[in-house]
Formats: C-alpha cells, sequence, structure tokens
C-alpha cells in the first residue's frame, strides 16, 4: 500500500565555517610509492588565462590535486595594457594559501616559441622574471640554472603542427642531449598524442599531462567522457616538493585523462593490481562458476581479446563490482588485454586474473 | 594560447557481454563483523508493485545491496483478476538468479492487516501460502513456526495512525511478549519515525529501515537529499543467510538513509570511527595547526556543538577530505555532536577527534 | 565584497494532490496539422516486459506523448506460468486512465514470428485475443479485418537478420500488395535502419519509430545522446483517434530520436520552419553583420557545406539561440544541408536562410 | 524479445566555428513591452572579483541575458598591488564585444561605503573614474550628473545590517528625497530582503534583482533550488540602451529567482497570464472534468488556498502541462493565491482560472 504523505526531512545543508573539502582522486598508491595527482600547466589573468591565481588554487583544492604549477606565458601577455607583466605575481599570491592548503604549489612558467621548440614548461623555478630572454638557449639555460624540470608541452597541437603529429626536430634534440627537456606532454587539455610515448622511451623522459586551463575547470571537465581535468600522477617517496621532483626527474609518472591510463609497464601493472580485486567464487552450478571483480578506483578498464571459452571482454567499471561467469571448462588462464591502459605507442597492458 | 582543433577521442562504451556490474555502498565493515546492505521490503506486480520480480534483482544488483526480501501483500492482491494469487511465485521467479548475482534472497510476505497491528513483514518464511490466515495469531504463529523474524512496519504511517506518530498498541505488546516482534521499520520509503528508537530500546528490538518500493526504485531515489533507498545495515558474521538472521535477531543493525544513520551508540561509534581518519598536521603557523580529516564513506558527517577555541561546527563531507585548523591556543579535547547519527530517540552521537 | 549568510529560502516541493504533471516536448506543430507525439510499440509483463500496463500510461504521460499503443506479443508469453494469457488484459486495464490522461490509446498487439515476415504490429485493433492464428496470413487478415494499421518492426533485428540490413522479401511484397503492410520502423529501441526510408518511399508506407520498450524508460532513455525515447510524430488534423489513424494511413509522419529527424521532405521541411526564426541584423561593423537564429525546438539543427564566405558550418543548438557572423561579401544565398534531418536513405534537408 | 546489438550511432558533437549559442530564458514578454533578462551588479578581477571582464560577457550570453552592467567597488580594490586602479578598464574591455553579441553593457560602478548609505550600484555612467570622491554626496551627484539610475545594494547584507533587516536610514530618504536612489535589490546574490518591497512601494522605486558575483556564475547557480542567477527583468518598449533605461526609471521591473517572481501586481499578472494557457476540457465523466493547463515558462507556479470543491492547491510545474481534475459540483470560481509570485512585502498574487 502506497504512502500518502511524507514526514518533512531534517536534513539540511550546513555552512561550512573556516573550513575546505576536498574531492578524493580515487586512484591508488603503488607499493613503496605515493601517487600524487598533479597539474603542471595551468593560466591565469597574468598572461592569457580568464581567472585569478588564487582561485586555481580553489580549483585544484576541490579537484582533490596534490601539486599544481601555474604556468603563465613569458611572451604572450595580451592584458599587459591593464595589467602589467610580473612573471612571478600569480606565485606570490598563491604560495601562503598553497601551504595552508596541503598542495604543493611549484613554481613554473611558459617559454612560448615558435615551433620549434614550440611551447616548453620550467616547472620548479625560483625566478619566471629572469626567464626574459631573447635565445632560447639562454632562457632554457636560465631555468636549468635555477633547477627546473623542463617540459616540452602539446607537441602536436595543430596551431604549431599542422598535421597533429608530433614531431622531434633537430633542436628537441639537441636540447635533449644537454638535459634540457625533462618531459613531454602526451595529454594537453582535450588532446592527446601517441607518438610521444615513443619519444619518452626513446630519450628517457617522463611522460606528463596537463590541462592547459585558461576558463573554468569545472565548466571543460563535465563531459560524460571526462569528468577529470587531465592529470600527471607522479609516483613519488613522499608528499614533498622535493621528493615530487625527484619522482619527476627519474621518469616515474603516470598519466590520466577520462578513461585512459598511461604509462610504462613497470608502473602501470602494480596500479592496475592496486585498483583490483579479485573475489573467491560465490556460486557454481553444473556448467559455471560464478565470481566478483571489485575495481575499487575512479578509472574504469576495458578488458579484451579474451581467449578459448572465457568471456571475449569484461568491462570492470570504475567503483564498481562486476560479476564473472567462467564455463568450468575453461583450461587456459584469463589473460586479457587492458584497453585503456596504454603502455606504449602501440601497446596496450596484458594482465592474467587469477582466482 | 588556446587550443584550437582536437583530437578525437577514442574511447567508446563497451558492450557488456554476459557481465554485471554492481555499485559499491561505500559503507564500511566494523571490527569483527561485515556490514551487510539490506532491503526487507519490497513489492512486485504479484501484489500491489509495478514491477516484475526479476527486475527487483536487477534493481538491487546495480544498487549494491547484499540481501533482499520481496514482500508483496497477503491480504491486499489487486491485482488477482488477471494475475492469480501465488504467494510464493516472486520467490520462485528470483531464486536462482538471486544465487547466480551473490544476493541473499530473503524468502518474505508482508501481512497486511489494519491497525492494530497494522503491516507486519515475516522474513525467513518458508511458504507464503501458508500465511493466508484469518486471525493475526494464526498467521503471525505460523511464520513464527517457519522460523520468521517479524517485522512491524512503518508504525506511524498516516493511513492508518493519522496524527503520524506510531503507537505501540496492547497487541503489539502482547506479540512482543512472545516474541513475535523481532524489529520495527525507524525508515520507510521516505519517512522516518524517531519514537521507534525508543520502542526498540525498551523491548530490545532490531531497528530496520527499508523501502517499501511499489514503483521504479531509480525514479524514487534520485533526489538531492538521498540517492540511496534506505536500507538496513546488518553487522553479520559473514555474508550467508544463516549469519544475516542470526545478526537480525540480535538486534545488530544500523538503519541508513539520505544523510541520516541511526542505532545503537555500540555499533553507531565504532561505523563512525572506520568512515574517519584524521591525518597528522601537514602545516602550522604561528597562531594555526592545520590538518585533515578523511571520510571515506558514503555519509557526510556533521559535528556540531564545537566548544571553546576549536571550530563550532564541522562538516565531513561524503568520499572528502576536510580541512581543518585548529588554533593554537586550543586546551580541550575536540569533543562534538555528529548532528546527523542519531543514537536514540533524542541522542545524537558523540566524538572525540584525536590528531 | 562576499555576502557571509543565505537567508534561508521558503520555497519547499509541494506535494501534487490528484495532479499530474506532463513535459512539453517542444516539437512544433505544421500549418495545418498538430503533431502528435507517439509511441506505438511497448510491452509489459503481460508478455516479457518487467512493468505493469499502468505504468506504462504514466511514463507515457511524463513523457508528454499523446498516444501511445501497448504491443504485447501474441505468440511469446514467457510469463504464462504465473499470469495466463490475455492478449486484452493490457488494454482493459489501461483504457479508461488513458481518458483521464488525455492520451489517445491505441489498441494493439505484436505478431511474433520468424522472418519473414518477422515481428508485425497490429495497432487500431479490437480485439487482441483474435489473434491466435497459426498462418501469418490469417493473422493479418483478421487484424485487416479488425481495421488495423499494420507495422513491420525493427527489420534490420540481428536476432533475425544477422547482417542487420533490413531484407524485404517476397512474403513481405505480397503482404504490401495486399495493403497488409502500411509502415516500417526506422527507429526501434536505439537502433535504426536507413534502408527503411527507401522501402517506404519504394512501397508508399509510413514511417515509423518507436522504443518496443521492456524495461524501465528513464532508466533507458538517460544517455548524452538521447533523453527521449524515439517517437513516430503523426501530422493529424486533430487529437483524436480517428485522426490520428487516418493521419498514419495517409504516410504523414516524422520519426524523431535522439538529435535525429526522418521524415518526407514535404513533412520536415515546414518542421523546421517552424522550429527556426531568423531574427534582423542586431549589429554591423565595416567587415560583418551579425544576426541570431532562434531554433524554439528540442531538436538541434547541424547546417553544413555552406559555401564562399559563409560560415562552413551552422549548430543550431536545441531550445537557444545562435548568433552568426556573416561576411559583407557573401553574395550567394546562404544554403545549408541539414545534416540530421534525414529525407532519404542517402539524403539530408537542404535549406536556405533567408535574413 | 529484447534486442542484442546496437547499430552505432553516428550522431557526434560538432565544432561551433565563429558561432554563439545562446539559452532561450523563457519568460515571456507582456503586452506592450519585452521582458528584459539583466544582471546589473557584477565583479571583476579589477575589485575583488576573480573572473576576468570579458568571460562575464560569455556567461552572460551563455544565460541568455539581454543586459548586464559589470560593477566593480570604487573604494574597494585588494589587487591594486598587481593590477593598478583603473575603474573604467572592465567597461573598456568588454564594450565591443558586448555590441557583436547582442547584449546591452551598461556601464556601471560600485559606491562602496559602510552603513549608511551602505553599497550603492551607479548605473548608465559614462566616467567610473569620476567616482572617486571622499563625500557620498559628492560621488552619488557625480554619477547623477552623468545620468546615472542609482540602485541600493543588498540593504539587509548582514555585515552590515547584522539582524539582516533592511534599514532605512535617513540619508536613505535625503538621497530618496533628491531622485538619488533609484532602485533597490530585493534579491542579491543567494539572498532575498522582503522588505525591501515596502520600501520600493513607500518611495515609488524600482524592485532589483543581481547576483552580485564574485566567482564563477555556473559553479554558484546550479543548486536544485535555483539554476539560474537572480535577474531584474525590465520591462522594456524595445530591447535598446535608451529604452532599457527609461523603463528602469519607470519602475517597470519584475525580479525573479529561483522559484519565486516578486512585482508590482500590474506587472506580475499580466506576466502570469502570459505564462498560462487552459485547455479546453479533453474528457469527463459522472463526477468531474478533466483538463490541462500548460505553463509554458521556466518558472513553476504553486496555486494554493483553493475553496469549496475545488482542489486545494494546483502546482503548475516549469514548462510542463498540469491535468486538473474538477468536481461537477463546483459553483464558484477557481480562485487561488500564487504562493511564489509575491506582489507586496506580505502579499501574493491572487488568479482566477477559467475554463
Amino acid at each position: 500500500m502506497r504512502k500518502l504523505i511524507l514526514v518533512p526531512f531534517l536534513l539540511t545543508l550546513m555552512v561550512f565555517s573556516g573550513f575546505g573539502q576536498r574531492k578524493i582522486v580515487n586512484l591508488p598508491d603503488i607499493p613503496g610509492y605515493v601517487t600524487l595527482k598533479c597539474d603542471f600547466h595551468i593560466h591565469t589573468i597574468f598572461s592569457d588565462g580568464n581567472i585569478w591565481p588564487t582561485y586555481r588554487l580553489t580549483e585544484a583544492y576541490r579537484d582533490g590535486l596534490d601539486a599544481i604549477a601555474i604556468t603563465d606565458h613569458i611572451e604572450y601577455t595580451p592584458h599587459k595594457s591593464y595589467v602589467p607583466v610580473d612573471q612571478n605575481a600569480a606565485w606570490k599570491l598563491t604560495e601562503a594559501a598553497a601551504k595552508e592548503s596541503n598542495i604543493i604549489l611549484v613554481h613554473g612558467a611558459e617559454i612560448t616559441r615558435s615551433m620549434p621548440p614550440g611551447h616548453i614548461n620550467a616547472l620548479f623555478i625560483t625566478d619566471a622574471e629572469a626567464l626574459r630572454k631573447d635565445s632560447v638557449w639562454d632562457v632554457v639555460g636560465e631555468a636549468v640554472k635555477q633547477g627546473a624540470f623542463i617540459q616540452w608541452n602539446h607537441p602536436g597541437w595543430k596551431a604549431q603542427q599542422p598535421d597533429g603529429i608530433p614531431r622531434m626536430y633537430d633542436l628537441h634534440k639537441r636540447l635533449i642531449a644537454k638535459g634540457w627537456i625533462n618531459g613531454i606532454e602526451y595529454f594537453n587539455e582535450e588532446e592527446y598524442y601517441p607518438l610521444v610515448f615513443t619519444f619518452c622511451e626513446q630519450y628517457n623522459l617522463a611522460l606528463m599531462g596537463n590541462s592547459d586551463i585558461h576558463g573554468v575547470i569545472s565548466e571543460k571537465y563535465t563531459k560524460p567522457d571526462y569528468t577529470n581535468r587531465p592529470m600527471t600522477l607522479v609516483l613519488a617517496k613522499e608528499k614533498t616538493a622535493e621528493s615530487l621532483k625527484e619522482a619527476m626527474f627519474a621518469g616515474r609518472t603516470l598519466v590520466y585523462f577520462g578513461n585512459m591510463l598511461v604509462g610504462r609497464e613497470q608502473y602501470a601493472k602494480p596500479f592496475f593490481d592496486q585498483c583490483i580485486s579479485i573475489g573467491k567464487p560465490f556460486y557454481e552450478d553444473g556448467k559455471n562458476v560464478y565470481l566478483e571483480i571489485t575495481n575499487n578506483s575512479d578509472l574504469p578498464f576495458y578488458l579484451v581479446n579474451g581467449v578459448s571459452d572465457a568471456p571475449k571482454s569484461v568491462t570492470l567499471a570504475a567503483n564498481s563490482v562486476t560479476r564473472v561467469v567462467l564455463s568450468k571448462k575453461i583450461k587456459t588462464p584469463l589473460v586479457y588485454d587492458v584497453k585503456n591502459v596504454i603502455t606504449g605507442e602501440n601497446k596496450v597492458l596484458k594482465v592474467t586474473l587469477s582466482y
């Protein structure tokens, strides 16, 4: 019989008084490392962004990030008639609040040149004003002198690379030879560049993934396909600026966007293993065994290319339990390709499910 | 500089082939027990519901439930001109699928009388057809003979109790005296009855919370205030029908709906403790210490009535990290009332935060 | 300066007392006709659906439909062990409520055969029980005798047509020759069959689009790509059962699903014209003229293949105003293909924008 | 029978090339006037906002507004260490884009004083730099000299009026006496001040409603209770800056927020009439007449206090059709209070439904 009348509900929203609130990005640590969620490419009104620096921190806090870099353009400052150029302004405005928010604020800037070398982020610098120099060699040299990690940004950006295919110019090779490029963006904004994986393997560089946000994060990353900004997941020994930097120079990164996780197998494999747990069979009948696989992460996993009597494909939805029905006739181990965990330009993670 | 063109995204939805998918209800186990998420009050077309029994199982699976009971009315079968009365039909139609879905299917029925005693669910019965008897004493007696757990449903339902206030009639007391009422619904559909807590304490009964769904679960429980149906959380020794029943008779339940958790302090307190972890201070300045509290559960906690220099209130949002800024002058322990964890008719959980 | 404190908001949800509420499907009438939104393919628990008939009416009401047919399978009744077969049951259970809800209830049934002819809906019948006959000819003959409009369902359904391509068998041609097929589904559930347009043109049949729903409408049609079920838009002289039937036999239909509108140009063209209004230029500068186009409908329009100096493409989002900036150099009329208004198997609507 | 396989869907998002897209705010014109949707209280980084001026225009365009004023604080410029004070900067940066977007950009500024007079917006000024003066009388006088409409902002803001109750100080009365206050905010941000209606009636001023936004509009106004910012609806003879100003000085405004519409009966009544249409009865039986009321607006209407046999309350949901079942015994006209259309401090709109 249906209810006719509701008892009114007491529960109301409460005012937050002096407290922040921060989403838990459900991506696990791997043995030996903490997984720091980072965005190393962010703009503010101090170059061509629409947002005041402290609001970038608010966004990062809400998004559950551990580290960000604000990286306004050095050479492109279209607001300068109203806002005097001060390449360190965003840093100075956010430094104190970052500390109080448990966010590692990486001092950065975007060196903004035509291709080659294109756009380059200098991260972990100490003075962005010193990066106003004509020669690319001088400016990157100065950044390196300040201790910078050098990231080559969006190498396949069509404004600079009309076919959308990243190209390693001689200039890049010479910078790399000196240790003056340390990472390349695989993800940028809503784009990705498969070839970057090969570059990173060839030259032993870190894979990077960042938002390059100019507008409002919450307006951009609320699509069915992606509700988070791209992130660089840095596998650091602990959550400190020093550990972060050490891990980046050591190339211990995975990059994450939408439904994709990209990175070297040595990191992607234990990451997958931390996300997934396979339960004991909860039931069997004459033909089949029934079990559940729990994916305790924000990332779904699309397992494909199952062999013989095993299910052809298994989708392990994010933060969900998936029931798997296995024929008792299966003799071979359950081997799958994880379609959305990319471990090379043309390679995906291969996993074996044991139960 | 803004991106002009998107590289099209490869990721597409994949077809599920023979696999189910099940939400993780993020409510923790407590030491010594697994927390089984249950709904013991569900209708189908076999009484006055709109849904075929197997679809009830689909809904429960999707919602991440561990156990359900389909409890069609014994005495109220408005579809009988088209659907012959068979009180065991829903059970027979779902039994096999429940096993294959890792859901404990509790055989049940709703004894549907005017007040007193009102509506009563018989759970863990073996034959609902045997419950068609005139006398309340005969029908409850038969259910008890079958081993039933007897639940008194929606005692404050206005159709039967016009002022909305549950009333313990003499008949109820006599049933209880014989052990023939074992639990009472505190939550039903979208209602709740604070007085039920007192009844349960007085007579040592289990608190129950269920949906009493007649229509479509996903259409009913997608409000801003509640995205889940009401649930009885049974603290069982393991996930089996026997353990479930033992725990219910032992009164080891918490009930959950919207932002509210209701139950005896001995269970609510360890439940809260499992949800919350308090980090070490990550920063301090001259005046304050900064730390983070992680609420790793689907339930927010509203802490109020902070004393002296401590924050007056702290909202620990669900699945979130909350920053807390504490004055260094605080001498007293951080004691709070958890406004939405109800441990008595007029009582809420009191907690002390240690850091 | 930021506000500190909220004045609490008075507005609360009100209880609906004896009133229904019905969405406005914002799809316009065209000159001379009202556009009736219809779904002629719906299942209930009386064949293999999960929903009780009256709830189908609730769904249709909420969705703003003008007419529905419940069309349970004649030959496929898997619930028969518990629900005796009565092909008119759903009709009898919903007839009165339909009248009270301003929904035209079309008496229907699905003749469920292997291919050919596959599945066929008989609409506007008077007695579905009389359709239990062995021979296809007998059953369709009986339906026609009752005055039925005959709809060939999902001709490319892979369970019956493994390559997914609809095929006109000899049996279909012979039925059509007798006037015993009057329409074909172009949309069914989430599928569509471009070839059906050609069949309908060749044999002068009505294009049909329906949900074929077995589960819950609100759970199925809440995807980013489609928030409504497929609909047959019938261009009737007035909202009556007789006008509806007349229009269907006359082939005055458009079919609508997701972002697609499909139908003969003679109906699609005035429909587009009713959706769109082009404003006078609101501004001009040395180079350009600025104007706004209002799309006052739930359907977006994707205009492509603009020529010479005109914009290459214009997206007129649903229920939105779109600004168009036109170079003053444009000499040619603004001619576009409306990519998502399909007027033939390989043809889309061509429009000229006049301002 | 269920479908097994989906034909993949062609429909993809299209790139917007040089075109804008603008929501239709579905609030009707009234006879003789166009209803301009306006927000006259907006901040940017040039005072204490977080957003660059041109993005305010983007937000307004998306929200379907006809007119906005950017009104940065004159006396409160916390960003001045990095952004030199230029009170006209936001105006100069947005003027051209506003013209190209069909948005009337009202040149404005917020005179920011302690109470009394509190905060005051000067609208339709020509030079905000000239408003930097010590004396309130001098600054308001200068604004008036420039032709300004003077709006008293958030008179019940607790930072200045701790009990939250607006108070008309002697200074306000003297300003009003000179014609130097022309409107008062009834809605500001998420607050509202019932007493403002009385002030506006007493002194013949315009009711105003604005966002006072400092952060991101789309993040603030996406609550269950309100999906739009507060708006001043100006009933202008045509959509021009001159007509807008004329209507404001004439007090032809309604204010809108959440589910509330507030304004003088002479405007609220025809507005309601334009939203609602009552259909002819579509059905009757022995006891009742059935008809439909269409609410073709974004505003729901809560009709209460029905008398005798009429329904006690009728909720006309936004953009919906509501069925009304009327007893044939009803003799009296259908008179209701529209609970959410406020026509005085303690008065709501009274309507008679004729069918």
